[in-house]
């Protein structure tokens, strides 16, 4: 991936040229035989559609197949899950998964109104009701019923950004406490602006290849076996869910990645999550079985999450710090995890990291991909 | 799929779920274990992403995973190829495969310009030339080279909208003379407006499962074989192509699919192509070798491609006279194949139909899905 951040002097094309030559490079491969591109609106954001195309071009690797898939903020990390369907199935052998978004080339209102259309357009979009609106509806019905507190959702924020420092990728470097966030501008009742992740532009890109393959190539690092790959979705509309509290798509496929890897919660080394506001790695930590439900707050105020603590979740620094190009974010995700997993995160790297998973969600929860990666 | 048309009395999620609901009914399943969308622009057209997530939910059959595909005017072929490779990997067994476009919620304008996102926003695009005006010229291009004539073109248009008289779901039902195209207003010279596909709304689904477990199930239809899928890749934009008179990425898909389903373009009882432009279907069929270069538009004119003739091309009425969702396209392509097949067509029924073909293309060819069927 490349540096992330409002990237005025480089186009959409050219972000995600630069993060997949970057990956085969690191991968070493001499052909790429397809290739996979999340990104969640082309068309609002940059008025470019027909991507997979469009990227196949740009590597100069035309006639390969190159496909654009899209599932809102999980965009990536369901092009990511279609590639791993590629090789696994034997359809191709070198493929690269990718995402990409290019946000800051629209005012605010017009990229607010992009985000939007990751909702329901008919029922909640045309009602005039945003990201942060809707996640604070959840915010607030989780405050009331487990007591979760404003305190312990700007752990969320400052938790993050600190990763954030030691990423030097990270769209943000700078330390953020909880005081800060809990003081800074009001959004959404009770999110604030420390509280949501930023308007980023950015690219990632990861090359897979048939474990069989890979053992039999010349090595530069150690390689990393992607143990399971599930998707499952949710009404898409809040109003719809039984409880908002609860995210039942990343709890149905976290059900079916544990049990695709054989392993419980407890094996994890670390996550990598969907902190698109501060109550989503709340709720997102509850329903992947890292913690008790109503207990997300209180894990990420003990220092659980942090790196050191029990279940490092967001070394990279989560969508709040490392950024949120959309459809980049499900396979930046995935390049933590390979790096942990390789032993070369540098200063935030996890000790002994032997099993990492990522959790990549679209909407309000009405998708979510999950990937576990392990050593091989 | 449903009646195609301007649909203002249906939502954009209205016209998919209609489609969806009949293709299942159709198959007589009971169950669906993932469903694929394709479509070229939610985000334009209705301000509508995170399709894959919208569709599981209007089936009430959250939480299997839904995803939605874009290639352009592909967008449906490749739904369609990307569920084949989900069930012929055994990732899935029963999955929907489907696609949908609402055109008309927005102005001619605001249409045309999503469209525009089909061909290379920064090259083409931004400069103001539109999808009529990037054929136009490959129409100039093929008259110069190989003689191709206004007449020629005419008769692809006649012959197509003669085949949607006998299709009771065609946006038109409307006889057109040669005659009438020649006069018919200019949009970009060569091309006049009869000479172009039209705006549609409307959507098209269907179901795959393995073979093996088609065969066990109660039949009310002969069952309908996906020998080969292929999807290949162009530059994006027209003026970096060695050739405007030639569509690689259909010659590359096609010879990719004919070595899959081990058969030559002899074999063929009838196609389904992409004449989102009278001179498209020129240009499709010489790529997918019907007949040889340069030879399209005679092949047109000689009646070889009508319905009662050699190869019929476009049965259904094609783009021209069906009408072109871009979305749904590729699938409505893959249900006549399968009409056709199974010898249900009607009054349009090719004789003798044992293998079709279907062809979808997004931008000036950028990307070409090509799917071949057989009977069981």
């Amino acid at each position: 991936m490349n540096r992330w951040g409002e990237l005025w002097e480089k186009s959409h094309r050219d972000i995600w040229t630069e993060a997949a030559l970057e990956a085969i490079a690191d991968a070493q491969v001499d052909r790429i035989d397809a290739l996979y591109v999340g990104c969640m609106s082309g068309g609002l954001f940059v008025g470019q559609e027909h991507l997979g195309a469009m990227c196949a071009d740009q590597l100069g690797m035309g006639p390969i197949p190159g496909t654009r898939v899209e599932s809102a903020c999980a965009s990536g990390g369901l092009a990511f899950r279609q590639a791993w369907l590629a090789v696994a199935s034997g359809a191709h052998d070198v493929v690269l998964a990718s995402g990409v978004e290019k946000m800051t080339d629209v005012d605010g209102g017009a990229a607010t109104y992009a985000l939007s259309t990751a909702a329901d357009q008919e029922y909640e979009g045309y009602h005039g009701v945003t990201f942060p609106g809707l996640y604070a509806m959840m915010a607030r019905a989780h405050m009331k019923r487990y007591g979760t507190t404003r305190r312990q959702m700007a752990h969320v924020a400052a938790k993050n950004h600190a990763h954030g420092l030691l990423n030097p990728l990270a769209q943000y470097q700078g330390k953020v406490t909880p005081e800060q966030v809990l003081e800074s501008t009001m959004v959404a009742d009770p999110l604030r602006i420390l509280d949501c992740s930023p308007i980023t532009d950015g690219a990632a890109a990861a090359v897979l290849v048939p474990l069989e393959m890979a053992r039999r190539m010349e090595k530069r690092h150690p390689l990393v076996k992607v143990a399971a790959s599930a998707h499952a979705t949710d009404t898409l509309a809040l109003h719809d869910r039984a409880d908002l509290t609860w995210l039942a798509s990343t709890e149905r496929a976290a059900e079916l990645a544990y049990q695709q890897a054989g392993i419980d919660p407890t094996k994890l080394s670390f996550c990598e999550v969907h902190d698109c506001f501060t109550i989503s790695e709340i709720m997102v930590i509850e329903a992947l079985g890292l913690t008790e439900r109503g207990r997300g707050g209180a894990a990420a105020e003990s220092g659980m999450t942090a790196l050191g603590g029990k279940i490092p979740v967001n070394v990279s620094g989560g969508l709040k710090s490392k950024g949120h190009p959309v459809g980049a974010t499900g396979v930046a995700q995935v390049r933590e995890a390979v790096l942990q997993l390789r032993g070369a995160a540098g200063p935030r790297q996890v000790k002994n990291a032997r099993w990492g998973l990522t959790q990549n969600m679209g909407g309000t929860g009405a998708s979510t991909v999950i990937h576990i990666f392990s050593q091989v």
